[in-house]
């Protein structure tokens, strides 16, 4: 009854076919003002000089420094003020011997100016400027393309656009960017027994969960997810629902993977693509299908939600972000953390175990994944290598986070 | 010429300040399917069993357990099977003795059965299941309500509603939720020297940069931001342009703060509100205001970028995240890394020195902060208190990111 798996194969070997699938990316071009948390797509050169002028760093005048050579508190020497320029503005005058022009930080320095004393070390005497310190050449300007020279590489394509890089991007006028297309996922939750939250909850019915948490959980690799409701566990149907969503980039679907009664999903995709894993050797997510539909890659988690969850994290997270090109996970995202508590592993199968974080401790939940509990509590999981039977209490086990906050 | 400072207070003494800043929260219902990472506003039960009914967790034959006792490769025990139920159906019949009815995982297990034997262990032979292996009490049965029963406690108010989360609320139905509003921020940036991307770039003039950093940086923090445009240092104009935003919840502008000439924020603020912070003791940052119009909070950064990035981080950024429920920095955002070269430090005043991060070791950037090459290549910042001069090669530094991908 149903089908069989078709074999059993490691997570690495998973990992492998996964990479192996051709990633196809399409770009768009967006207001800078919508680029947060988008990826650049191209290579930024700069198309001004930074700063565009010689800039005054500091509130003060401008002066020629050999004007100032000995000066001191107590032998002051006295320029005559011709001018104020404050930021924004320009100078209409230029800076000859023996005069000086008042700036204000960020102020272009005036023609003939090639130093800036600071306004503390100074004072005005009806126009008179009594300079108490000398200046050195160039002191507090900010020359011309110091920072940043026209057709200087700044930003690499592939950029993650954080609130910092767009700063970046608009310091150089860039008003409009070509950012990654967000990679489009088709939801499907299948099973006859699933209903949506505004369905009658009928005896042997259960509300679906994955729909919400897969989707989610494609935002957070940087993709947009489409929901697609539910489908029954029955071949027309279920192929149907497949069919309609073959527009968007990618497929995932839950439930339906089992080799058991009611599985439709493997022939589904026997017949109108290409099936290239059902059966991983892993816990929990044995009934795991990776295939593709025409150029379409599909991936069937397994409908427990924890399993949902932790083999969406272990094979499709990694593949969504290289597609979304966001990094995979930061070094950040991995904890590593002393465990609450002995735990047995099953032999034969590559681990991966929910857990909850208190106190710098990784407590291991110990529920099955059909438990909604068990997400509840999770901070993270853990992976425990086929051939480990036992972890024991304190060992230092790399928690990978779920997502934070 | 210009304002004084208040008084330069220390970094501790205006954290307090700030913390002292009452916050308003209020709340607004949302569909679940846009509620990712909003933060929950209710504390949230079950309003149903999970599971709702005696669930299958395997495929094969509810039977009654005692049945099957001393079952055995060798002797098995032959039961009658008189239906078949799958997940999302319920059973017509009841299990009686000698007899069993074929489930698949999910299925609501029928009456009178008390054990299901996995599919596994069992031979179909003609109806006549030849079960191989005794089942005990309960065996591979989800009781009902023995993941969560009606009225448990599942998730408290100021839950992030990150992907996981919110297949919890999928669990038992919830279509709406009760979130935190996102707090508005409006972002001023001023400054007579300021244009936007799509105005000329006049001799003397420079791009906006502190609207798209800052506004972004505000959404990193669970809030969301007002573009508000560009304000000139004239009061009335700051004046006007900061009454118009009052609507906002917190107020932030750029540019304008420096006791010198030109510099209004102070002005308008001690006029229509009150200033509790004019000058901290930090590098850089020293300009940095904070006040309140009314009940509105309003925060003055410093107008160079890396300036305003970075008190906009150490300052703002926690009282956002709090105003907008969101945590403030996890563990994982803070690495130890080694620095990279010798660092000297100023004198007085506690410093913030960004930095990039290659192979794990902590660059400090050594560029002033007007310069956009620092924003450009930092990956986050580290503090250097003011009693402490020297930084030594090789010293463990603790870096704060700006932001992870």
């Amino acid at each position: 009854m149903g089908t069989e798996f078709l074999k059993i194969m490691d997570h690495e070997d998973v990992k492998n076919i996964i990479k192996s699938i051709p990633i196809k990316k399409e770009t768009e071009k967006i207001p800078l003002k919508d680029a947060y948390r988008r990826v650049l797509a191209e290579d930024i050169h700069a198309t001004i000089d930074l700063p565009p002028f010689n800039r005054a760093s500091r509130d003060g005048y401008a002066v020629k420094a050999e004007d100032t050579f000995g000066a001191s508190e107590d032998n002051p020497v006295i320029l005559k003020c011709i001018e104020t320029v404050m930021a924004g503005e320009s100078a209409k005058k230029e800076v000859e011997k023996g005069k000086c022009i008042e700036v204000s930080t960020g102020a272009p320095v005036p023609n003939g100016a090639d130093g800036i004393v600071m306004v503390e070390f100074t004072e005005n005497k009806e126009r008179n400027i009594h300079v108490y310190k000398s200046v050195s050449f160039g002191q507090y300007i900010a020359a011309q393309g110091s920072d940043v020279s026209k057709g200087d590489f700044l930003l690499p394509s592939g950029t993650l656009l954080t609130h910092d890089k767009i700063g970046v991007l608009a310091a150089i006028g860039i008003g409009e960017i070509n950012v990654f297309k967000k990679p489009k996922v088709a939801v499907i939750s299948t099973g006859n027994e699933i209903v949506e939250y505004d369905e009658e909850l009928e005896y042997g019915k259960v509300y679906d969960i994955n729909s919400q948490t897969i989707a989610n959980a494609v935002k957070s690799c940087g993709c947009a997810p489409i929901y697609s409701g539910t489908a029954k566990d029955d071949y027309e149907h279920l192929k149907n629902s497949i069919e309609q969503h073959l527009d968007a980039d990618v497929i995932v679907t839950s439930g339906g993977t089992s080799a058991g009664a009611g599985d439709v999903l493997r022939a589904v995709v026997d017949d109108i693509g290409e099936v290239f894993v059902h059966g991983v050797a892993v816990k929990p997510g044995k009934p795991t299908l990776i295939g593709m539909i025409g150029d379409k890659p599909i991936f069937g988690l397994p409908g427990y939600p924890a399993a949902a969850l932790i083999v969406f994290h272990v094979f499709m997270a990694p593949y969504l972000r290289k597609m979304a090109s966001m990094k995979s996970y930061r070094k950040s995202d991995i904890l590593k953390l002393k465990i609450s508590r002995r735990y047995h592993s099953s032999r034969g199968r590559h681990q991966y175990v929910l857990v909850k974080i208190e106190d710098d401790i990784a407590h291991p939940i110990l529920k099955d994944s059909g438990a909604i509990t068990a997400i509840a509590e999770a901070d993270g999981y853990f992976e425990i290598p086929k051939n480990v039977e036992i972890i024991q209490e304190g060992s230092e086990i790399e928690v990978i986070l779920l997502e934070g906050s």
